[in-house]
């Protein structure tokens, strides 16, 4: 059943006892969504837990600050009279802990287009560009007013979930909440640094491998390179390690068509197409079995390396020279 | 004489013809600024041109869109009877223009603490993050309505200023402005991407040399890259390719002190220090005969590249096992 946010806020102001549920591969609007309601129920004097199937990243452990005590186990005796999930689009990425709680999520609050609901009563807005921006009008409601360490919460997740404010999700809202956020004398400008400036040792040495790897052809209008087991081997990258290393070749100045050759454990290629108009990503990847956006695309590719490339190149030469065929023609 | 806003209004409703100027190596913000305010003062149908002593870069363009006609050489018989800087903090900064203009500036529209008085009348607000941000109050009290173009100007004088809202400078205004802005339909992410997505193959290229040169030391806390001339031959990287690129090493996970060693066409080095506290930069430099801040500080060190190197890291393991001496003592 769909709640409007008078609805969840009544639903939680009636409860006493609340875990709250993050989704697996925690991320800042996540988390920050979580720590924000977890303060918030405090303050009404309500007991409250956290639980998320994976390990906290360090870089987000800030956001508990002073609520060390919420995380699992849960206190003794402590039986949820309402369970919660927050920015969960899907049963599945409950993770590790869907076994647990499928069937047993009293309220979901999320903001995706995509939501799958799951929960006896859900509270979904998709304008939202993260599910903070949810929290800060849902908050008030609940009778709480913001704190410093609250707002710093909202902010994470909205800076997290729309690129520092670069992604096209961003809204005129998402700006002025955060806005609103940093009058409560948040260090803005040392979360952004803390969530987009810093990279892993192991990250640093993936990007140096992967330029080197760099072949450009089409005049420059295509460049390709690779992300080998052997890097992720010698650089010791994990997974987290190798986010949105894809976007690196479509960042170089005129480049159309940007692609990264990925091995993967079986010695077969995951590619992601990443391009600019005119050129379609998803049109390059249809003919090699895969499919995405326009902007964004991805197929599979037999390897070996050398073979997964050359197989790759001869659809975006054959690609690129159709187009531009068909654009001289207009 | 200082003058506010409404003072700044009145001389320029008071005109006709008007000259703007931009400081030279133009920026977002600076160029910003001047196409919002020639826009807005040719809705009140004054004649307005502009200049500026270099050319504008190519992802700034956009900013100019329908009017090409503004640039120098002025119209025929247009003597200007007010001429306008935007964004200039010194009358150094109009560059190969300041000869003909010194002395001749009749209002200077800034937001630069450092603002070095050289206008007859002058209108600086300090506590705007960007220049755009005083042109966003002026330009209503001139009775002129913002559109879509002018909108683009603000928004990507303000992103560019704080890079992408992340500087410290960044305030909640800074993002109310920018809110108010993206109501006007302008594509941010777009603008967005152009700014800060888009490195030139040199840059890339410089990048990935950067990196190749890194050298780990004091166990990690401390990082040198290389910028040699013979990598700035071999990639054909220009001045502005080489932007920020002492921003680099600091940006690595666990590093206090980064350091960037950039040769200079006399063979001796520019040393630039990043540091994250407790290192100051600027302790480091200071020993070195530099100077700056706590977080960001430079010196020059004599080559040849290898004895530079010595000379600098030398330093810096002193400096970092006195610092942990000290930090130890507490």
């Amino acid at each position: 059943m769909e709640l409007t946010l008078a609805g969840a806020a009544e639903r939680l102001n009636a409860a006493d006892r609340i875990l709250i549920l993050s989704h697996h591969f925690p991320d800042g609007d996540t988390l920050g969504s979580a720590s924000a309601l977890c303060r918030a129920l405090r303050k009404l004097g309500k007991t409250v837990s956290f639980r998320c199937s994976d390990t906290i990243p360090g870089k987000f452990t800030f956001l508990f600050d002073g609520l060390e005590d919420v995380f699992y186990p849960l206190p003794e005796g402590f039986t949820p009279d309402l369970i919660v999930s927050v920015d969960v689009a899907d049963v599945e990425l409950l993770g590790a802990l869907r076994e647990e709680y499928e069937g047993k999520v009293d309220l979901s609050i999320d903001h995706h287009g995509s939501h799958r609901a799951f929960a006896k009563w859900t509270c979904v807005d998709a304008h939202a560009a993260a599910c903070v921006e949810i929290l800060f009008r849902l908050i008030p409601l609940l009778g709480v007013a913001f704190d410093r360490k609250m707002a710093a919460c909202i902010y994470t997740g909205i800076t997290t979930d729309t690129g520092c404010f670069r992604y096209r999700n961003t809204t005129a809202d998402s700006l002025r909440i955060a806005a609103e956020m940093m009058e409560y004398g948040i260090d803005a400008a040392e979360i952004n640094f803390r969530m987009f400036e810093t990279k892993t040792r192991a990250r640093l040495e993936m990007e140096r491998l992967v330029l080197d790897s760099a072949e450009f052809f089409c005049g420059g209008k295509a460049v390709m390179m690779a992300v080998t087991q052997e890097m992720i081997a010698k650089t010791g990258a994990k997974d987290e390690d190798l986010d949105g290393i894809s976007a690196i070749p479509r960042r170089v100045e005129g480049v159309l068509a940007g692609i990264t050759m990925r091995e993967k454990e079986d010695g077969n290629f995951k590619v992601s197409v990443r391009s600019n108009p005119p050129v379609s990503a998803c049109e390059i990847c249809a003919v090699l079995g895969g499919g995405g956006h326009p902007g964004a695309a991805g197929c599979t590719v037999e390897g070996p390396f050398a073979s997964a490339c050359r197989t790759v190149r001869k659809v975006v030469e054959q690609y690129m020279e159709k187009l531009s065929c068909s654009t001289a023609a207009h």
